[in-house]
């Protein structure tokens, strides 16, 4: 299972809107279409947007060179691809992968490797972090179920699975490796209003595999919480920020504040390239508000009155205090997370 | 807007699982009629299917004659009403009319008053138990209202509205009370999955009446106590108990936890008829169990998996330690709630 490939020079998506009921897949041969693929979130998830983007790049290089018939400088490469960089506002990676592909592209150019070696060298790169995801993803499951030792209920949101990222996944990676280790005794699944992530996502990777799940809408986890003795929440992340704040798909703030109340111990999975080392706290993340017409409308059923107001945030920010630790591809880190990420950061450089 | 009426020896009911996109009405001659309509939700809210069951026992009585050709003994009443009583499990309203209705007529029966007498006398004690709701409804938003000295910002979940009783509702008559105030800056409406009586109901009795009001996924009641200054939450009951423990829609007692973290004011409105003085704790209610497709489909729109496991609970119980008030026809009962609410059962025997 996996949300993306690159195959005959394009980049094919898996088209999550249709999931489960229909597999349908999206060829990109172009920058735009990337852009648009990820901003309506046929393509989602974190880390998965990262990948998509390092191939987007790619095309956006191929693209800029048939346009002009010549060779982007750096700079024209930087400035063409900054659309692509602001598809969606709140995942880290996303910029990440961008400004990877445009200082390789800076420290490549210079080399005069002509078309051919330029964009073999591109490719390479966005191979590269596509490689080290399905690494990072590995590594971060691995962590995560080292943590129990003994079998475990899990409760999750939204999908941080294998169709999040081109892995196993972040919070399903740690699910699947605990299942693989026969530590999983449950998996309780969070629908994630308004797009449905884990009904539609989530729920169609446990159902796959056979991994023991129960659905359920967001509004239940606090009596699942309360009387399915559940071990750990876990769940993924789209950046995390120096003091161990941490954005991710709404809803997950409140799933932190009752597992405070109930004493459940709350884990972020996510790999070094989810970390914004630039911010310092969470108030300075940006959190994308998505049309209102996502809440009104579920497939073609309306669920509301067109004119009632809508408020629509696609995240929200979970303060590191209410975060019992976050489980990285070098192992998990703790609070005081200022110190525990600073330390993280220069592991990672 | 009301939810139901008696109209030439008929119930008519309003079908709620049409809103807000289509207006329709369903016919009720017959208890079957009315037990059908309870339990798939065409009507709901406590208060409602309380009205609407001592009309449906109008019919029942009519129908057993009809049948039979002579009149039920009080006894036959009784155990042929026994199934309306059973449409749906957790409100305590539905009992308490169907019981009013049949000590009514264990009272009348004896006094040999014919077909025309007895039907006149029952018809008369549901038109009683409807016009109370209404008043009921008028009083408990007056001292609902009474409770804030300065405009506010409230939220609220799933229905408690004028669809939910056969008044101005519970929770929202006092948002109606403080709107007509002008002490009311912002109502916060949940969506309420997974049959979403906050976006379909709730929005749809706001919008009609210009009422300022936003619409939120679930998820998304944390991130707005945190940054939109909620000054207090209020929403209805389903069966409040002896202890002040009380179940209502699922995700409620979710809410309760997240306003005690965020420190603000979480109150419950319901009459006297939710009450369940035969209780002493929430653990003794019976929490209704819905159809994994409830949550599955959405109109048409399929959201999961077809085979996945689902756990789909009507109700929570929000434990009294949560609750700051609960607010009735009588005022405004406070902690601690053994003492106000035996003293609240006194004054309405």
């Amino acid at each position: 299972m996996t949300p993306l490939m690159w195959q005959d020079n394009k980049l094919i998506l898996l088209d999550q809107r249709k999931l489960p009921a229909v597999e349908d897949r999206i060829i990109c041969s172009r920058m735009k279409e990337v852009i648009y693929a990820i901003s309506v979130l046929a393509v989602r998830g974190a880390p998965a947007i990262g990948v998509a983007a390092a191939y987007g790049m790619v095309l956006a290089w191929k693209e800029w060179y048939t346009e002009q018939g010549r060779l982007p400088k750096p700079d024209e490469y930087q400035k063409y691809t900054s659309a692509l960089a602001s598809a969606r506002p709140t995942a880290v990676n996303l910029q990440f992968a961008v400004s990877r592909m445009q200082s390789k592209y800076t420290e490549i150019y210079v080399k005069e490797l002509g078309y051919d070696g330029l964009y073999e060298a591109l490719l390479a790169e966005a191979k590269a972090i596509h490689q080290e995801d399905i690494q990072l993803n590995a590594a971060i499951a691995k962590h995560g179920a080292n943590l129990f030792d003994h079998p475990v209920r899990v409760l999750t949101h939204c999908n941080a699975g294998a169709l999040a990222t081109t892995g196993v996944g972040t919070a399903l990676g740690v699910v699947r490796e605990l299942w693989r280790r026969k530590q999983l005794l449950h998996v309780y699944m969070d629908e994630t209003r308004p797009l449905l992530q884990g009904s539609r996502l989530t729920a169609y990777e446990m159902v796959k595999e056979g991994i023991p799940a129960t659905l359920i809408c967001d509004n239940m986890a606090a009596a699942v919480m309360r009387h399915f003795h559940v071990d750990a929440i876990i769940v993924g992340a789209d950046r995390i920020v120096n003091n161990g704040d941490t954005a991710n798909k709404i809803g997950t703030y409140g799933l932190a504040v009752l597992a405070k109340y109930h004493e459940i111990p709350f884990y972020i999975a996510a790999p070094s390239t989810t970390f914004d080392f630039s911010l310092s706290s969470g108030d300075e993340i940006h959190i994308e508000e998505r049309e209102g017409d996502e809440v009104r409308f579920i497939g073609n059923y309306q669920s509301a009155p067109r004119d009632v107001q809508v408020y629509n945030p696609a995240f929200d920010v979970t303060p590191g205090q209410l975060i019992t630790g976050i489980i990285t591809e070098k192992g998990v880190l703790k609070p005081p997370f200022p110190q525990s990420i600073s330390k993280f950061q220069r592991s990672v450089k």
